[in-house]
């Protein structure tokens, strides 16, 4: 056991609460501390609650109702699912910091509303902090725009919904320039060209400047509006533009009038590219946003399940040559289901060759799980590190070249989502989105960016106006801020705990496919890992018998196993050994697209036996699969029960008993 | 001091936090039983953090950074706001119960997500259950669709999100049912009149349909389907008409092609009729649902700041005229600024008819504010109370008869934003939709309902696939529940704290209108309440100084009084002495409308000297504001010091100076 390897052991409750008197303190010091700061304001005020009153049969009563209902719901939650343990190694779930539990606590008791910093002076200040922080993580420099959310949904909906209103700024920008009879306003389109906004008659390539580009507009449309109007006060000049921008965007319009009002050519309604393997809130969001679900371009995946580069730039080619404006596209940083990352790497030089071809798109990355392995990809001294040799003295094997190249090319990203309340280890609700330019901000504001000059300055944020919520908990803000601030976001703090799942999550893949495989195959019984090795902490598998052709068959072997090692509530906990997760593959999702002769389940169907043709049948493939956000599996290595030997040996059984029962 | 309202001594902390005992008894409750429940969870797997490991200097170097640090965060909490304190009555804000407290803290120690029921076994079928309650706290009956979300924005998304999809569902029902083959369906349409759906050409008497009509559409179709295919299986009839509907709603084809490619004559965007207090939530739920800021059509108030239900009779016949489609009414239980409670009864009246002009619209309450002031309504055996008088024996002068009727007309909205962590007195992150009609849901959901028929039974809810956001924390959900198992939705429970807070503020009221006023007028100072008597539990005023006839003047004194009596977080708590907030009434929003001749504020304007036309000249009245969520004022009148009577003290002081200082 190294130095910080022992501290980790005491950033967490742990699986049998070992640190339990840590968290009392810290839980009792807060309570104890809020009491007497109540005390100490206006002393002099009469005592309400007396000790008389105390002492009346109603008071006691109802304090005995309270104590005993909350036995009930302490009886209850009992059957609750044991997240802690590092036997469970199901869905994206885990234990949560001990300090960030004693913060989200000792804040919750002041009750702060982080909508603004009139309702939680404190609060507010740190979550910006944490958003910048979390930008510096993500890589990004400069003057970025960043908030927590409820979760990754609502982090996906603000950056879907900025892509939105950017995507047809330009030409919003054109009118209002004209409009206010601006006369010459130069624009730089991707390929290099310059051409004057005013005059751009064609709908095209405004839809396609780049991101940075389009959000010079209008502090340019500002510029120009001030040379024409000299005698108008600066904060005159943005009011007038700003009010003519919003009165010709879909902002103000709204969808249906901006097009049936667009002046030029028709503009086909634009697409959104997102990874088969995207979280489903993609679809959600996009419907919500009035872009509508089949605007959305599934990009097909490989057989890593990350998104196929080639399929994409001829999906992009296409759009390209067919004048098909391109909404977004959408990234994967750790897939939902399978961990999976996408070669951000490659998917940034694609973006920059369709550039050169007048194609041009927002790029959001959703790092909802991935976001916080990023803390691997610096030193213990905050520095970014520059191979992955210096992140494989903490996680072995881990990352690939492929996966390090994703991971460092990240910042590249319009916007980025990353869900502290996951491998952030900090209790809900706590999602985060970051932006890299600040300026998206005034996309979709309340009111109007000039009306704020006065009144908001800098330090005294109103975040419910730039953002899609109101009312948030100031004490997620706390729990995240005091969790970073006692564990790193670098190689000495979360690496090192996010390092130590990930080389669990190795292990156990190693040792499912190199010994627990090859023994089962002796029996007639083939275990296939669907990731191997895992892009992250979370893998995939699939059990069949040696010999069964049938999709169906297969299916019903994994669901068994499934039942197994599932969670029931309805039995006791002490029943359960190891709890894992499953999903269901659909051909719908994972079936060959564009000019995919063959699906990404083809080459896993045909080690376990199952021929091609049967995924379209039957519709979908059962699929095994554990989200490993313990580090205790890695570190109590050889101890009792040996984790990973144990859940080897457990799932050999669930297996054998599985395939047996089906098959007979 | 009668037996309930001792109880309700027992609810709070208190603020001297008084029941300090009974918090830490049950806080140290809830983690010692989550720790012995971890430890009897394979009691025989190692303890990984042993107590050797614990003795090392890294381990114990950790821990002292993390209690150092935690006692920085408790300093830096002092600087947060005494909401607890019957001193502070600013925001709407004030202290949580007791309880909930508890209940958060004992569920968080568990990090159930309420996404789904498989990651949330307990916390789910509370959120369940919550919504059940709020449904029928509402006065809903039958089978209704609700859940918890991260605040009112979220629950107001959603409602409009739903009065979206089902204004051109109609559409989409037509050009499926045509596609599918199906000759007959009949609808009716509000005038009585019934046709056949899918041979109407016209989209009008389509984009006005009863939201009951509307719904049934989908289970019409499902009918008339399976008689022209009675080869088929249900699931298969499901399935088919499921996916058409699909392929031609909004939902599916994004507003921009459902209007490209719509058939018949073309149609007007929408409008969405909202009231100028709503929340400035309304205006960021209609732009991202890409809607169209400028389609919202503002609904004058009146000088009781209620919509103005003439003014908006016209706004709806000129729409029936002119074949403007409605999207939806708004109306507001209890604004933001003012507390207003708009005339919810006259507002069905006029729904009704506008039906008979063939003018049908969805209707959603924002009774984010309001909602739990209707456990006044309910008896202390939970029967719902008749009259008035039977809710002024707790609250005396309120309700008005008026504000008695709009409260008992809100089951008639067809959805309703509640908010359980303002008058619930919960902790964030807790906000509540709740919709008249269970079937909303397939409005809205990810993927088509056909395929829950298998998969998802109404007993194992998957929550996240029916609402906009994901990940959300069972602890709040917990918390909720809990309150109300031991705070009752009525007047024994709710009704009782929630009654005193009301007392609280009519009484304040009072005093400052026919006690301080009197007497400042004797000083040549004006003090108006814009609320009297105040419709909830928020009131509103502006002084000036008499002959006057500047705004900027007079908004610059309130601004001076509201400099006194604000929360300053750079000043030390103790200095602080009451704490109110402000707002600042805006022209745009408070101008006259329509075919207001006068502005809702002309009436105090002149009570307070200032001629009409100053308003639009300054574009703004600063206004002070009192939201009073504390029950204590009320309970603890004559005590030292009586609240009412000291606040009253500190702002005629304030006052004096403040007038003295901008004309000095």
């Amino acid at each position: 056991m190294n130095m910080d390897e022992t501290k980790l052991y005491s950033w967490f409750l742990g699986p049998k609460a070992e640190n339990a008197d840590m968290l009392e303190r810290l839980v009792l010091e807060a309570l104890r501390d809020c009491v007497f700061w109540r005390r100490n304001f206006h002393p002099e005020d009469d005592i309400i609650i007396t000790e008389k009153c105390k002492r009346e049969d109603a008071f006691q009563d109802s304090q005995a109702l309270v104590r005993q209902e909350f036995l009930a719901l302490l009886a209850n939650l009992k059957r609750d699912i044991p997240f802690y343990s590092p036997r469970y190694i199901g869905h994206m779930l885990g234990d949560q910091l001990l300090p960030a539990i004693a913060a989200y606590f000792a804040a919750m008791l002041h009750n702060p509303n982080n909508v603004t910093l009139e309702a939680s002076p404190i609060t507010t200040r740190y979550e910006m902090e944490v958003a910048q922080q979390l930008a510096r993580l993500m890589g990004y420099s400069g003057e970025t725009w960043g908030h927590i959310t409820s979760g990754g949904t609502i982090a996906n909906f603000e950056a879907l919904w900025v892509a939105r209103n950017l995507k047809f700024f330009p030409i919003a920008a054109r009118d209002a320039a004209r409009a206010l009879g601006v006369e010459e306003a130069p624009v730089t389109l991707p390929t290099g060209e310059t051409i004057n906004l005013v005059i751009a008659d064609n709908n095209w390539p405004l839809l396609n400047l780049d991101t940075d580009e389009a959000l010079n507009l209008r502090s340019r449309l500002y510029a120009a509006y001030a040379r024409r109007r000299g005698d108008l006060s600066q904060t005159e000049i943005k009011k007038q533009v700003d009010e003519r921008l919003s009165a010709y965007s879909i902002s103000g319009k709204g969808i249906q009038r901006f097009f049936s009002e667009l002046r030029g050519e028709t503009v086909a309604a634009p697409l959104a590219l997102v990874p088969a393997t995207a979280h489903y809130s993609m679809q959600k969001v996009i419907e919500a946003l009035g872009l509508g679900k089949e605007q959305i371009k599934m990009v097909p995946v490989d057989s890593h399940f990350r998104a196929d580069v080639g399929a994409l730039r001829e999906i992009l080619l296409r759009c390209a040559n067919e004048r098909q404006p391109v909404l977004a596209l959408v990234s994967v940083l750790g897939s939902t289901e399978e961990g999976a990352v996408d070669q951000i790497h490659r998917l940034v030089e694609l973006q920059a060759e369709m550039r050169t071809r007048g194609l041009a798109f927002y790029h959001h990355c959703d790092a909802a799980w991935g976001g916080y392995i990023r803390t691997l990809f610096f030193d213990r001294e905050g520095k970014p590190v520059k191979t992955p040799s210096a992140i494989r003295e903490i996680t072995q094997t881990w990352p690939s070249d492929e996966v390090f190249q994703s991971f460092s090319a990240v910042h590249h990203a319009d916007s980025i989502t990353i869900d502290p309340h996951k491998l952030g280890y900090v209790p809900y609700s706590c999602g985060a989105i970051v932006f890299r330019r600040e300026e998206v901000k005034e996309l979709i504001t309340t009111e109007a960016p000039y009306i704020f000059d006065g009144e908001e300055r800098r330090d005294r944020p109103f975040i419910g106006r730039h953002i899609l919520e109101g009312s948030k908990p100031g004490a997620a803000a706390a729990a995240c801020w005091f969790a970073h601030r006692v564990v790193p976001l670098d190689q000495s703090g979360y690496g090192l705990l996010i390092g130590a799942s990930i080389r669990s999550a190795q292990e156990l893949c190693y040792r499912l496919g190199q010994e627990l495989a090859p023994e089962l195959a002796r029996e007639g019984i083939i275990l296939r890992i669907l990731t191997h090795p895992p892009d992250t902490n979370i893998f995939c598998f699939v059990v069949n018998r040696a010999g069964n052709t049938s999709l169906t068959e297969m299916n019903r072997i994994n669901q068994a196993i499934y039942d197994e090692l599932k969670f029931d509530p309805e039995s006791v906990i002490q029943r359960h050994n190891f709890i894992i997760s499953s999903t269901a593959l659909t051909f719908n999702q994972y079936g060959p697209k564009e000019s995919q002769r063959i699906s990404c389940l083809d080459e896993h169907l045909a080690a376990l036996g199952i021929p091609a043709e049967e995924f379209e049948k039957v519709g979908r493939m059962k699929t095994l699969r554990s989200a490993v956000t313990s580090p205790w599996l890695a570190l109590s290595r050889g101890g009792t029960p040996d984790y990973s030997a144990a859940f080897a040996d457990v799932l050999k059984q669930a297996i054998r008993s599985s395939v047996g029962m089906i098959s007979g």
